[in-house]
């Protein structure tokens, strides 16, 4: 309970309402009078600081219109921020908007707890978007790090667009599938999804409509939707995106641009195929849409070598180009790059400048190592067939367990398969029960908003005993909401 | 000279002038138009296109619209644009907005060609914020590589405050500095910048007042401006930022915070006492203002140690607390840390999460091991001593050439002599000269729109050899352009 022991100074030259602002502000601020605790009565209050009842009201009018204080009908006044709370704002610089009346908002939340979960090594992680710490080739980087002993001699911020030693070693390296690029029109950025923000803060206008896949990872992210830009979702069939609407859409926009995920999207795993990707660029080149290509799976491949990227058809500057190592090599290094036109990559180049000065040199050096020599494509050999093995393995689990309830996709490569239950399921519930169970679940309405009936499976992550016990375990949950859910009907 | 060599087709279902649109768009976007360039006479393109004269003004008017082309009087029409260059705009997500007419525009393009610049290895910077290659640690980075050589077995991504170790650690450091603080209210950030970035875009409502000296570093960054902050800047004396306004400033503003940089000021080297800083303290806390105390430069003091920190007096969570290795000991790791009100860095956390999902892991490992056994203490005691050299044979160099023509402070530690001309000059020239010269410097009004007469000199990036040679044709450069405004006056 909040007491006051205190009463404004009657001699004082600062008025008696300003006084009791002071006070209470004081108590908030300082903690003592925490954020959802309720104040004494108006009647109490205004004994106890030994002030008319107007005098009071005067002051607390004023803490509930800064902030403060928030009465609630019929259970008086609340405390609902302190002074640093209170300079972030619901119409504050978007971060903390409800979008959406909150749908998105929630998602975030579950988004955040996952990251928060993540690090609570007991749970099976079903959906996690990165490749198990077993992959981690440790003889190779530990051969990289002596070699680096004796090789660095200073270690001071970079070119603004990156180690030139590095993007020359991206340079060669996207030749490789078949990306022409000079290292001028190439920046290193800290993963992918830092290239993302630049190029929404940086690139795009206010109001942009972003076409993209319908699920897609970008819907996960509130930094588009933050900055203002309308998402236009696309369906996608088993050749990828579908190209349909885009024109119609166009018509009526003023800025746009396409997002897409050709190589094994997140979160359903699909290739696009060549002659999708044709149309696609033709579609774009007609209709002069920008392109923002998120490349990040190639590599990850099972079967056989997608077709050409985007990027690579593009003849026109019309795509930037995203690539990292976060997926295929490590996370923890947080090297990524982008590839566009040079004038678009400068004008990134100087906001990322603005933004952290570039990144880790330490990363970078590391990067360069890896792909100065053959070193990258041999590891991804290795990679890949630990990863088809997962990916066999999940499948047959799969097969086991969901074939009565459920329907996938067998992706090609990268990490996810896209589970469709034969009913909507309350996606909510499941994530809370399976938590319980120690599972963690990627539910697909992170990424399409609307989905009730999805979840995205990783086989990328957990080790496959776990994976094939933590779906069996799934199964029968997912088993009872069905179950509950079916009744309803 | 552009040519048309083409004309729409007469049987096509798409109507004349929309594929007159195409063509010229076709143009533009793959740079056979170029941005820059002009049009032929509508009389000619009328004649080239086979069309009418109003056909060709509806495609014509359609591009202008769209942005594409531009009229000017009296000169015809001119390509503006392309398509991704189209998708930012003027009045775009801030970055690219013209701030206070161009004013910092320009002191923005000047930071461009200094951060351009800095990569040329014949320029003498006589104003680089940063310590000298020569500081490099080489054998103890080197210890540190062979140490993590066998100690690193995965490279997942962190937790969303960063390494628990490396927060570990610097709780461990902080105290030492009289600041104490668990990790859970530490985040790791890769550099000071990106802390005010995040604070700036996470935090802080739109059309926040921030207080802070002036001149100031913050006024060197769009970033703050771009967001739609206002900065409210205070004057200096020999004891710090100076309060007297505050209180009344305070009364007109909904939303505000003061920046400060209480150690070693960028760019005066000024140090704020410890009256000051209790008397600002006082003050904030009194007007419920919060603080970012930006107190990168604090270990670097050459005389003795400075005062407590204001995050070491702050009883109220008043202050959010910025530190970095990258003055100290090197800007290529990107390690910074930010300290504040558990809940304030849970909200910045999230939002390091969304923007590049944390800092290099590589580097908060080598940062842990710097932090973790005296080794960083020991550097620093080394860097003391040679900082100090370079201050005392810079002050000396200064007044030798410089005593007749400026005034300048001497600092007690960090970097930073802000050289102050006894008149006016134009620093625009200056620079100019100066870099014809083979002298890179930083000009006072990047710090200070209004400056005229200053400039940052820092004793700790070029050779003492190359400082005092730089110095002297600085010298000498300033002589014949303030011979010239001491004339025309």
């Amino acid at each position: 309970m909040l007491t006051v022991n205190w009463k404004p100074n009657k001699k004082s030259n600062i008025s008696l309402y300003k006084q009791i602002v002071y006070y209470i502000k004081n108590k908030i601020a300082t903690g003592a009078w925490p954020v959802n605790s309720k104040l004494p009565s108006q009647r109490a209050m205004a004994q106890a600081f030994q002030v008319n009842r107007s005098t009071l009201i005067t002051a607390l009018d004023e803490l509930i219109a800064d902030g403060f204080l928030k009465s609630k009908v019929g259970s008086g006044l609340w405390v609902i921020n302190n002074s640093w709370s209170l300079l972030s704002s619901e119409n504050c610089v978007n971060w903390n908007s409800h979008i959406d009346q909150g749908v998105i908002r929630s998602n975030f939340n579950t988004i955040q707890e996952i990251n928060r979960l993540e690090i609570n090594p007991s749970l099976i992680r079903l959906g996690t978007g990165e490749l198990s710490p077993d992959f981690y080739p440790e003889k190779e980087m530990n051969i990289i790090f002596s070699k680096l002993s004796g090789s660095i001699a200073s270690m001071g911020y970079e070119e603004p667009k990156g180690s030139l030693f590095l993007r020359q070693q991206i340079s060669g390296y996207l030749k490789t599938v078949g990306i022409n690029t000079s290292p001028a029109s190439i920046m290193i950025v800290s993963g992918a999804l830092q290239a993302l923000q630049l190029t929404c803060f940086g690139l795009l206008r206010k109001g942009t409509t972003v076409f993209l896949e319908k699920p897609s990872y970008l819907f996960s992210l509130r930094l588009f939707q933050s900055m203002k830009m309308h998402f236009s979702g696309l369906s996608l069939d088993s050749e990828g995106i579908q190209l349909a609407a885009v024109s119609d859409l166009c018509m009526n926009k003023n800025a746009a641009v396409l997002y897409t995920i050709p190589c094994f999207h997140n979160p359903t795993g699909i290739l696009m195929t060549e002659k999708r990707r044709n149309d696609l660029i033709a579609l774009c080149q007609y209709e002069r849409l920008p392109i923002i290509e998120d490349d990040v799976y190639r590599e990850l491949w099972l079967d056989f070598p997608p077709p050409p990227a985007l990027k690579a058809m593009d003849k026109e500057g019309l795509v930037l180009y995203l690539g990292s190592l976060s997926k295929t090599l490590s996370p923890g290094l947080r090297i990524g790059w982008i590839v566009g036109p040079e004038q678009v990559i400068e004008q990134l180049a100087d906001i990322k400048m603005q933004t952290d000065y570039g990144a880790s040199s330490l990363s970078q050096w590391v990067a360069a190592e890896w792909l100065s020599n053959g070193l990258y494509q041999e590891y991804l050999d290795n990679v890949r067939v630990q990863l088809r093995i997962r990916r066999n393995a999940v499948c047959k689990t799969l097969k086991t367990y969901f074939s009565d309830i459920a329907t996938w996709n067998i992706p090609q490569g990268g990490f996810y398969i896209w589970l469709s239950f034969n009913y909507p399921i309350s996606l909510k519930q499941l994530f809370k029960i399976c938590l319980e169970q120690g599972l963690l679940i990627n539910c697909g309405n992170l990424y399409d908003h609307l989905s009730s009936q999805h979840l995205r499976i990783s086989y990328a992550y957990a080790s496959i005993t776990d994976l094939s016990e933590g779906l069996y375990r799934l199964s029968i949950l997912a088993r009872t909401l069905l179950a509950v859910s079916v009744k309803a009907k």
